[in-house]
């Protein structure tokens, strides 16, 4: 029961120029499911990447990181669901190879022109043979037009697929930025991020897609949280085909400002899905953080408050037992922190004023925006000018089903 | 329903010669049920304590250090339930001063004699009034015998008392530790612990009273978590009465030696009955990560595993879903850990090796352990020759039920 959040409308997504997208059933770990896909780039697309920093990083990951480094033009994608291919040493990474290689001697490319990507169970063998045997069929399939079957195929405990679309003017042309991107557990992206694949038609150099990927990511994916578990598969692609005719070669020039706006515009939309569709989840709660001495205090503080079970509990019980948000603020890790200067509210009500109760707080104001399916929580530590948000959902007992239950 | 825990068997709880403890119901939050605790010392009686280092620091814990440093000696100690005096400013200052005033006056003594605890809702005035009332009974039933209903007196979420006590020889003389202690929700005392007060009839100068205090502390409640919430009021006390006619006063000696092992291990049993009972715990679970090269890198390892939601759900699932612990090792913050020499047994069961599966590993095997109540985890980083142990227990559905309804 994902919270306010709508599967995509396949009209609304824009295609890429330069990119073509096929899916197919693998039967990798259950049958009846899409659960490959593959993304083709035309000739001359640039592709960059920010990745999981979690130490057991999975073997596609590696791969990826490794092909990528090539220098050579990246021509496709290969994404399965089912199996991680993480916890796997060398035999994983020899697995992933061969799912490049099949795909790359269909397509007629090099191996290290393709770049693997895996999510599902952790430490059990990729089965490579049903994965290399699906790739005909989702090759046979390739059309611009199937972003919302895409976004479908990298589902997992996704109740709801993940994508966006925006079109903006840059330079006299139309440039469009089309994403998709998959939940919903083991999601705290502090590094990097869960799955999320965006394209766009716009042509960048490569500092510049560098840039605009590191700098959105920080913007997005990386301000939300499930659960706090990082995953060891954590990937966020950026590919520019360059098709729309416009080129950014600076990240000083204002199409450069006006492509990340847009490009935050699809991310952000895209990690508050997940939140939105956070394993479990009945409410979607933005935390905010402000009058902060760094942003790096608010994001901690902000954690402490969306990874704290207690205070997830409570959201999910509507009960403005708002007493274990002022705790987790406690232990956040800031340590200089002046608790007596502190403001907490929820959306527009004051519950907190000089680090104690607001003599004006009546419960039932607290509780009645506690049973709204969207809460802010505003943190504010009249200390410094920085500023933080986090995107998170509640603890319900569907989160605690849905993960006894994983693999059965 | 907590994990191999038995209620404390009254007369296995030997007195302290110099400490009387009586209990009484004053409805603090809750009618029928005993929420109010008073330790009386005899003169001479030393006390030193470690607490929480939650910036949201409760007001009697503020007031408990303040009242240690005033040099005097403490004549009492008083503890309520139903309300922690947390999130409560200077108003709540206020009212634990109230209440140390009001004891001290019955006693005959100062209110800086008095140390209080609190342990309950955050962020709602104490009804000091009602607190207040239920001193004289509680005075009036002061017995040395009374440590299984104090323990009792001091349970909030705890479906079981808990108390511990062992006698040692020291110096030609039967010396007694007793202590008493109480769970189970926002367990995570990476600084100091939840409410344990321990008396013991040895005399220790205040130098091996305050070291025996850290140390202890440091191997027992800094080693257990249930949610990774560090409370507001966390606080160890230790009381030492000299009744026994031993004194200690080097921490070199070998009764101190002797002292101190026989504190840890009443600290131990308290501390690992905190995870038995932890919220809906239905599984005890013991880490052990060993060949670090600091303790602090394998607690870093240990909290990492016992804090994922992800771990303590496959545990309740009694799902091997073991890859998830490979996950919480690598994003645990241990940056240059190389996962490829990492092995990961389930009691003797190896399941990883070299970072991958042990291919000798068959399911059924780890299946079969995780359907034990008592599982070890056992990580060896083969780095190092430091070590740690770690004690926490599965997140079932009876968490979130425990607390969603906490206040109702």
């Amino acid at each position: 029961m994902a919270v306010n959040l709508l599967p995509p409308d396949p009209a609304a997504l824009r295609p890429v120029a330069g990119v073509r997208l096929g899916v197919t059933e693998a039967g990798i770990r259950k049958a009846n499911r899409k659960d490959l896909l593959v993304i083709e780039l035309a000739p001359g697309t640039l592709v960059g990447g920010v990745f999981t920093r979690n130490r057991f990083c999975a073997a596609p990951v590696t791969l990826t990181k490794r092909h990528l480094a090539s220098g050579k033009a990246m021509r496709a994608l290969v994404i399965n669901t089912g199996n991680a291919n993480a916890g796997t040493g060398a035999d994983g990474l020899a697995r992933a190879g061969r799912v490049c290689d099949a795909l790359a001697q269909i397509m007629g490319v090099e191996g290290d022109q393709v770049l693997p990507f895996s999510t599902g169970v952790i430490l059990e063998p990729l089965p490579v043979d049903r994965v290399v045997a699906g790739l005909p069929a989702a090759l046979a399939g390739l059309a611009a037009e199937n972003w919302a079957q895409a976004a479908q195929a990298i589902m997992t405990t996704d109740t709801v697929a993940k994508a966006a679309s925006v079109v903006v003017e840059l330079g006299g042309r139309s440039v469009t930025l089309t994403g998709i991107s998959k939940g919903s557990g083991m999601i705290h992206p502090d590094m990097a991020t869960m799955l999320a694949f965006v394209a766009t038609d716009a042509g960048l150099s490569q500092a510049c897609l560098d840039d605009a990927l590191r700098q959105s990511c920080d913007q997005s994916f990386n301000c939300v949280t499930v659960d706090g578990d990082t995953s060891t598969n954590d990937s966020f692609m950026l590919m520019a085909t360059g098709r729309a005719g416009v080129t950014i070669d600076s990240i000083h020039s204002s199409e450069y400002a006006r492509f990340t706006q847009a490009l935050n515009e699809v991310c952000i939309k895209l990690a508050q899905a997940m939140a939105r569709d956070g394993e479990g989840a009945s409410k979607f709660i933005t935390l905010t953080i402000e009058g902060g001495r760094s942003r790096d205090e608010c994001r901690k503080i902000g954690f402490a408050i969306a990874h704290s079970p207690l205070v997830k509990t409570a959201f999910f019980a509507s009960d403005p037992n708002l007493g274990r948000i002022l705790a987790a603020i406690g232990y956040a890790g800031v340590d200089d922190l002046d608790v007596d200067q502190l403001e907490l509210y929820l959306d527009d009500v004051r519950v907190a004023v000089q680090g104690g109760r607001d003599p004006d707080y009546r419960e039932e104001n607290g509780q009645k925006i506690l049973k709204q399916p969207e809460i802010e929580v505003r943190v504010v530590l009249h200390r410094g000018a920085a500023r933080a948000q986090i995107w998170t959902c509640d603890l319900s007992h569907d989160y605690v089903k849905i993960n006894a239950e994983y693999r059965t």
